[in-house]
């Protein structure tokens, strides 16, 4: 194929393989930049120092396109809020406020824009955050699918920040709960599925687990919220940012029983299923134990559990010893397994 | 209509009577808070105070779903990073960082993918911002329209702000150039027109000549860009802030003959067209012919014009001193004259 017939592919918009090729095949060869090139969940910078002092940011921004818009446990409203509070948490950052812009196609119900709305207010207040700004853009019908949003976010770091080139053989590496809620509930929703009460998303704030983390002046290596792509994905992430390998266990990952099952029904592996209120933490190993038990205690960490830890420097592979006591390695996610799925 | 009847109009998204609607009662009941209700292209607030020093930011965020994608003078790309630059502009602030969310239908070729990104490149280095952070995703064909791109920036704002209640009567009203460029430019483009090479958006950023009226130290009362809905509904939203009158000359109105012409053949009037590199400011009447100057020998403002003043408080209507001698008052748009145009 020569390289003007290539076209987008759903794949692109995965948060695997494909999407890292965009990003670094197109996009960053034009608009790269020091900021931009680190591909965190956001950007980091200090503003320009005013009368002696900077102050350092977060900026982050996401769209949501999910499928259905209403689902077991959520909606577009409170997953644009929650994930985008939750880049900001990745970064460390508190954060402050939000934009909220909307593509909406004509003949969405009125009501239906009230409640996602609605749901909108609810996350931010519970993120004790503020939505500042906004945009609304009407498109014809047929020329979108129902409503996307998109979501930017400002926070403010403080204290000592994370330090993910300190990463070193023997951090450990922990989830700070099941795995999977938010893409089953998403897939399920869709095959209309009658479910029980106990499959939903798991979307939520986590910048309050976050900053009570923080305090506890655990070294924390990074933080990252394994969305689009899973756990797998996020993992080689860490382990190819970090030029070293991750050792994982399957019989630490948590899943809920039921997830499992309709993880196997639908023949979905759940290490690559989206989460919308999880987080991935590598820690040095001295603190670990201190923040599980810290965690354990936050309403958004009570299945926490540490699922392996960095491996040898080198290889930046992911290696999982699974349940009957093998090993695999778990590459990062090729293909598009769940299109609009956040 | 019943309530749960009503749906989204295209008219919800024309930037004037309908959307002001929409946002004061649907988005501001549930998500107001003294930011977001003030409804400026952006929002101003301080961050905490650290140290015991704050700093003045402006945060703004638009989406971008013009058609076509590619038109005389720029495209999505130049489009979506100049717009959200403006408004930042507007705030009086210096635009830093912007934010770039992608939203692609499946299919999308890439080489214009690659042209939409080098005109972003482009757009940025001309306004000397960093795009720092991103996201992208991929619908299925058919989902959404070609590409959707939002935009938020991020900038600083030092020295001392725009005062729009210090507005009095006398106020002089200024344009910096021409009107109606862009929104023409697109509908001819949508028509198949053949167009002289006149006829093309005005899409550029306007920082550098804020930044150059700033620091003449005029009395800026406010800044706003006449985007959609075009001059005549940004006059009527600042007669509405302000709850005084704004008189206006038809004649001072700077509209290039081709342009004027067309709006004549396609039965539009200039006033309600957008323009996405032209700026609107009300200032002291006593700064007026200086700061007239200083734009006229700026590239931004070669055309830039005194089209009015400030009348009595009170009534909030925009009245237009017509070419014939006549008056007649401009309302707000009502009703979508151009979906799409930004």
């Amino acid at each position: 194929m020569k390289k003007k017939d290539k076209v987008i592919l759903m794949d692109h918009g995965s948060g695997g393989y494909r999407s890292e090729q965009l990003i670094r095949g197109h996009i960053l060869p034009a608009l790269g930049n020091p900021l931009l090139d680190r591909l965190g969940d956001g950007a980091v910078f200090d503003l320009p120092v005013i009368d002696g002092h900077g102050t350092r940011l977060a900026f982050t921004t996401d769209s949501y396109v999910v499928d259905p818009i209403f689902f077991p446990g959520g909606s577009i409203g409170s997953l644009s809020v929650n994930g985008t509070v939750n880049d900001l948490a990745m970064c460390g950052a508190k954060p402050l406020y939000l934009s909220s812009a909307f593509i909406i196609e004509e003949g969405f119900p009125v009501s239906d824009l009230d409640l996602i709305i609605s749901d909108m207010a609810k996350a931010a207040e519970r993120a004790n955050i503020k939505i500042v700004t906004g945009d609304t853009k009407v498109v014809a019908k047929g020329a979108a699918d129902k409503i996307f949003i998109t979501t930017s976010g400002i926070g403010v770091i403080s204290g000592t920040p994370f330090c993910g080139q300190c990463m070193e053989p023997g951090d450990k590496i922990i989830i700070s709960g099941t795995i999977a809620d938010h893409g089953i509930a998403i897939l399920a929703t869709r095959a209309n599925m009658e479910l029980p009460a106990s499959i939903s998303s798991d979307t939520a704030p986590l910048c309050h687990l976050v900053e009570k983390m923080i305090k506890s002046r655990a070294e924390i290596r990074l933080l990252r919220d394994p969305t689009r792509g899973g756990l797998a994905t996020i993992l080689n992430e860490i382990a190819e940012n970090a030029g070293t390998s991750i050792r994982v266990d399957e019989e630490a990952i948590p899943v809920r029983k039921e997830v499992s099952a309709l993880c196997s029904l639908l023949g979905i592996d759940p290490l690559y299923v989206a989460n919308e209120g999880k987080l991935v933490a590598v820690v040095a190993a001295k603190d670990a134990e201190k923040l599980v038990a810290l965690m354990r205690n936050h309403e958004m960490g009570q299945n926490v559990s540490v699922i392996g830890e960095v491996s040898q420097p080198g290889l930046s592979k992911v290696i999982m010893k699974t349940r009957i006591g093998g090993e695999r390695i778990i590459p990062m996610l090729t293909g598009e397994q769940l299109p609009r799925i956040c």
